[in-house]
């Protein structure tokens, strides 16, 4: 990788209707003399050229007959990023060096990283310049506690760096509210983002959708309203409301996060470091003075261990000051999934439940947000914690709260109604018992096999919590989908894991 | 990754053309059940079961018009490692979870591998069940260092116990040679092999194609002869003359060390402990009990320091001791390339011309394989150092050696003629002078754009050496390719990069 071509190669571009997720990949036939020249043992990168942009991509080799003569296949997310046309012409040349993998290097034989080399590191991922394999070496040695609180602190100011910030003129405090995940059901964020605005303060929330859950806020938000707004609707949203409950994806406040986190999920490495700057980075470059965040505890949570929740709270607080953001964080119980409802429809039932403060709401999802948004008025208003969650619980039992989340949602495009699945099928204990345990992870994969997210509809909707008396026969869950098909192959999964649920 | 699942999906394969290198990959439509179900923001990886045979491949998706429904897509790789025909069921199910990953998050975690977890992660790398990302976690927490004495000799045994052995009954002592490359030109073995078995003793050698060389002494030699020698010809061929040189890569004496490496390349990662896993692992697979290490010591060489070819030639001996096998390192001038000739028809020119003791055969690859074939035979005989290497250089003069060699070549299949390159240029000197350096890793790039080693013709052959004085105009090099684009491409990148030569 040393050198940049003079000579090109033009080549006409073809979608050959493949998508390969983040890696952008060039189909190219055995016989072009790039393919000769570049040897294909090892994974070769070539840089492709279209007008102003340019992609670095993966070589894959394809039989001449796959292709026409003199073209070049490319993958969809190659495709997008150079904004080609069916035949344009693209030219190939020789990937350039990417300098910042030898910081990379230098972080693998044993040396931190200063702000200058993660920020090049940082700049470089965002542009998609790193293959696969390049982003899984900078996320493996970063992890295992090797980034010291500083690296912590350059690698958030680099991901804020990359992408885009959004700033409030005239608000001198803007709030904020994350939970670091693993537990289904947990949809506390629109209820403490209601609750808090009601009161006058600044909660400008932009979510994320799932990645490996069955649903995130942003998901199901959507089952509710509109949640694509792009900055200019943000900025009215917010303006009108003094909040809002969009899709941060619209807005590319992390552009570098998001490609990294895929790879870190495909490896299952929970990066803590990575993981603080993660979240941080996306709540500085929101425009967030004051952030909370909720980690919840449990042998089948993220965090497993009060040991570890406290080390990572005073990682996160630290950094965050670091970084001129305010950051309080809150050990919640992480011992079983929150409210009823897993899936967006079914997460979104729940919430208009607390917000309408109906008497079968889920009492556990509505105590939490209650917790949280105390702890959010708190933080706004030094009033102590418990005269803020008394506030809090004023602003939902008046219906204040409700009738902000109407705002909110109106400002965003109007309510939606929520659609039942197309199958559903309820499951029984087979043997009942006291029961003392759920898995999370088990039960929100089940939730996942039934096609939550990408079917708002499916999920499921539990009929039990730890410490319950449960009848032989007596209801467990209710699955919902929207094809025979994933109903099979989600019950065929329940079939062998009903250990997800343990009685005694 | 937590299950196995009953209910499988049954679909057609199809071969749609693509090489994706080592990683196996499934194109499977979007309105596919696994694909909904599994969800593809990350990689998802599924396992392909055809008869007794399985893969785990990574899923690409791909549009509805891409392939007939009831269909999926393999990778050449997938098709080969199923044995699956065209249309041919294969079954779809969940991939299993691979249980030592929780090994390399162990070590990605700091703490030290012992022996059984090196053994669970090479035979899961062997069997192909780490995905590309994985891999390079795995090299990565490897590299810079991270391996101690005791973990490269976990390593070396697990890539030894994964892959075939090879025996020799009846041989009390068996000699292998190994150069940790980086030189081009450096085609010392064949020499070495024909001096050191001439004088009686058994060095049945496999080598490797090229990686990212222009030429592999298995390239090399299969200019002169048949290289891909299955076992009963090894044997036979070994019974014969007492040696062979062939190419390993037929024997499948170390799978894993074949997929490991290709990453680490892609990654130039350098790991070192890897690199000393490598080597010793496939001699004593070989069923080497003395092995040479020619370590090339230079500035643009893989190492390039004394001090650092010191801790290499160290920890080979140390580990090669803890598995059994005698050790001798020797530190080279790794300055320059060795020999004229670079790619496998020139470097076999040169071979021919030392083992016929031509007039202008290259004297620097004469003197570097007697000094080598004096060490082996040093370890042999006890002779000391210079009895050893007179005696290497009475069977060179003698002809002993080049009748060893040509009995070598005729038990293998008998001697080639060597094929002329189509296209050929001569390069002059612009501006002469005394040459003060020569870039090894650029001029290997050159001869690699020309086409070789897979155009076993093309390369070039080089007229001059540090220190000598070159007039303007005095042929520098000839570039010897099979087609007008390769030379250009390659003349391309010299006309960029005549820095490769440096004058005074």
């Amino acid at each position: 990788m040393l050198w940049n071509m003079t000579s090109h190669y033009t080549l006409k571009a073809l979608d050959i209707g493949i998508n390969t997720h983040q890696e952008a990949v060039a189909y190219m036939r055995e016989d072009c003399h790039v393919c000769r020249a570049e040897g294909f043992t090892a994974k070769s990168r070539v840089k492709i050229n279209h007008g102003s942009r340019s992609v670095v991509a993966t070589v894959n080799v394809v039989d001449n007959d796959v292709l026409p003569e003199g073209h070049v296949g490319l993958s969809k997310v190659a495709i997008q990023r150079l904004g080609v046309g069916l035949g344009d012409d693209v030219v190939i040349g020789h990937a350039d060096v990417v300098a910042s993998l030898a910081a990379v290097r230098k972080k693998v034989f044993g040396n931190p990283l200063d702000g200058t080399d993660m920020q090049a590191i940082i700049t470089d991922i965002s542009d998609h310049l790193y293959s696969d394999i390049e982003i899984a070496t900078f996320l493996s040695v970063c992890a295992g506690g090797r980034l010291d609180t500083d690296e912590i602190v350059y690698l958030t100011q680099a991901m804020v760096n990359a992408g885009k910030r959004l700033h409030w003129p005239g608000r001198e405090a803007v709030y904020d509210k994350h939970c670091i995940g693993g537990l289904p059901g947990n949809r506390t964020t629109p209820l403490v983002v209601s609750i808090v605005s009601a009161a006058g303060h600044v909660m400008p929330k932009t979510s994320s959708r799932a990645i490996t859950s069955p649903a995130g806020t942003a998901d199901t938000m959507e089952a509710l309203t509109n949640v694509n707004l792009e900055l200019a609707d943000i900025r009215r949203v917010v303006n009108e409301t003094g909040a809002c409950l969009t899709w941060g994806g619209a807005v590319n406040l992390s552009p570098a996060d998001d490609v990294l986190i895929r790879i870190e999920r495909a490896l299952d490495l929970d990066g803590e470091g990575q993981m603080i700057a993660s979240v941080l980075s996306k709540k500085i470059a929101a425009g967030s003075t004051h952030t909370l965040i909720d980690i919840p505890v449990g042998p089948t949570a993220k965090v497993r261990s009060g040991v570890d929740a406290g080390r990572l709270a005073s990682l996160f607080t630290q950094v965050g000051a670091a970084c001129g953001l305010k950051v309080r964080c809150v050990l919640t119980d992480g011992s079983q999934p929150v409210g009823r409802g897993i899936g967006p429809v079914e997460e979104a039932r729940d919430l208009l439940a607390v917000l309408r403060c109906e008497e079968d709401a889920p009492s556990d999802l509505r105590e939490r947000a209650l917790l949280l948004a105390g702890h959010v008025l708190d933080m706004a208003e030094h009033s102590g914690l418990e005269i803020a969650q008394q506030k809090a619980m004023e602003l939902l039992v008046s219906g204040e709260a409700y009738r902000q989340f109407l705002r909110i949602v109106e400002s965003q495009g109007g309510l939606k109604t929520l659609q039942d699945a197309r199958f559903q099928h309820a499951e029984t204990a087979l043997l009942g018992g006291t029961l003392r345990s759920i898995d999370n992870r088990k039960l929100a994969r089940l939730a996942k096999l039934s096609g939550a997210p990408s079917s708002p509809g499916a999920g499921l909707r539990l009929y039990v919590k730890v410490g319950d008396q449960v009848a032989t026969g007596a209801p467990l869950f209710t699955l919902y989908s929207e094809s025979q098909g994933e109903q099979d192959y989600a019950l065929d999964y329940y079939r062998q894991n009903a250990d997800m649920f343990v009685f005694e």
